[in-house]
């Protein structure tokens, strides 16, 4: 089968054999997406060698044990725990310390016209939600994770740092689930525009001087992909405010401790998020996750797929196997 | 009067008119003690010109409409608020945007004969408590200060890195007022012993490696005051773990922020806490400060002694009005 691959520093797309792994099921790929973390793994980050991908909607062809997910349309949980740890059995392997993740830790993933995961990760796609929408489920859940994390109180003023896809999800995600005031704070005039359709406000990065933003903000969700957001959203927090990092960087990050330490500023660290409630938001059509598509490509394109998705302004970049 | 004066960037013990500020209680202080913030300003930190010092006990000499409180031994919480906002209303003026803060922030402090805060920052120390014991009362509220920002749980392993007079207090304050497991992790045997005879587990800096301390603690609170603290501090986190940062040091930190983010760590700034509880530690004598004390000199002597307070192994140094 064909797969886009990250081996020998390198990017290619090749013909491998079909994915393995005793007793997990077996999805047949209808759409990928590529996500930054994936543009990361290919400068050579995490040192993750294999099928990158982990954005994906597909069709179950097998499910030992699991049977009645065969024919079905589902999405996959990417967090693949040990079998064995107390936080596998309680149900969230996204901390156990032995754990894979689907194109991005131990595993190959998704930008393939198959991937193999445990049918317990598996979770059936509503009708409602066409595969153009459901491959948006994870980033979506992702951005949803942030409540897992912060506690975001009714009538709290929240910024998002960032109008990139990452941005433009948590934004919509934080103005659909919970009570807060929300404005995203961009540079794009075009990506600020669909959050302003989904009753989110914003601010134009250039509009920021002089504005009464300085020091406004209870909750600040850092998702610009750029290490100097993270300077950016601290000085949009008031004293004893949260900031949220959704973004992985490479490297190190500097940033002012003292004003930390000062303000008692809270940082919370947010990765993954359960993909139920992301389910949720895509069939009552509350996020506008379409006008994120950039283009699709078939995935013989994917190297210059994987190029296109680095360049400034371009959105999401799907793979159709 | 005289009074240890930052001011021209040098130091100098000057004669100075006595402090004045309208309806504020006027305190002859017995002794103060140097802090790391002290060396930070005398550097030419956070821009503070004026008399130093925020760490004191003293003698109230005049309180206008709060009389009761002349003739009584004092001890003072360091922010002052503007009197009007909602923070100051609801008692706790520390994060006022316009607050004065005792020799660091717009206020002459407690390194001179006398000192004026207001009435209601002022709190009459108990008859057991020496003065050499209450004159730590500031910095051992700040410690207790992270029981007011982290839920420390009943068992929870907490590990605290430094082990200077702030780790020891934060790792006594931690031992005394919750009922977790706590570890001091520092350089100097001296030192950790002293933490040792409080019930305090320790560990030293040379035998981390190969230890079994990697992600091993819920809780880590960072107070060695240098900025590799914080990637040691984190090292020792478990996934979901929080890590509180204590040092205030000038300029910026680096860190790992990708780490922040895949193991959705919990960053929480912690600067001061209320005085009552670290009141009644003193009084229970549930905290050794005796032994954190190097040595005592004349407040006349007091630029030698900010040079003695900032050799490595000294701890803290009392001045003598």
């Amino acid at each position: 089968m064909r797969a886009l691959r990250y081996e020998n520093d390198s990017l290619r797309v090749a013909d491998v054999g079909m994915p393995r792994a005793e007793g997990e099921a077996l999805v047949r790929v209808s759409l990928s997406g590529i996500c930054n973390t994936d543009l990361e793994i290919a400068r050579g980050y995490a040192g993750f060698r294999g099928t990158l991908g982990h954005e994906f909607v597909g069709v179950v062809e097998e499910a030992e044990g699991a049977g009645v997910l065969v024919g079905r349309r589902v999405v996959g949980e990417i967090n693949a725990g040990c079998g064995r740890c107390a936080l596998f059995a309680a149900g969230d392997p996204r901390h156990c310390a032995a754990r894979t993740v689907l194109g991005i830790v131990g595993r190959d993933g998704a930008h393939a016209e198959y991937l193999r995961l445990p049918a317990s990760n598996l979770l059936v796609v509503p009708d409602e939600i066409s595969d153009e929408r459901a491959v948006f489920t994870e980033p979506l859940a992702a951005a949803c994770g942030i409540m897992e994390r912060v506690d975001v109180e009714d009538g709290a003023r929240v910024a998002v740092v960032g109008d990139g896809k990452l941005g433009l999800l948590c934004a919509q995600a934080l103005a659909a689930l919970s009570g807060a005031s929300v404005t995203l704070v961009g540079k794009h005039e075009s990506k600020l525009g669909i959050a302003r359709r989904r009753g989110v406000e914003t601010l134009r990065l250039d509009q920021l001087k002089g504005s009464t933003s300085a020091r406004a903000f209870d909750v600040v969700v850092e998702a610009s992909g750029s290490p100097s957001g993270f300077d950016l959203a601290l000085s949009l927090l008031r004293p004893r405010g949260t900031l949220v990092l959704k973004s992985t960087f490479h490297g190190s990050t500097a940033f002012d401790s003292a004003r930390v330490v000062v303000d008692e500023i809270t940082v919370v660290g947010s990765r993954c998020g359960r993909f139920a409630p992301a389910l949720e938001l895509l069939k009552s059509n509350r996020v506008d996750v379409e006008s994120l598509i950039s283009e699709e490509r078939p995935l013989a394109d994917g190297v210059r797929a994987m190029a296109r998705a680095s360049e400034g302004g371009v959105m999401k970049v799907l793979l159709r196997p």
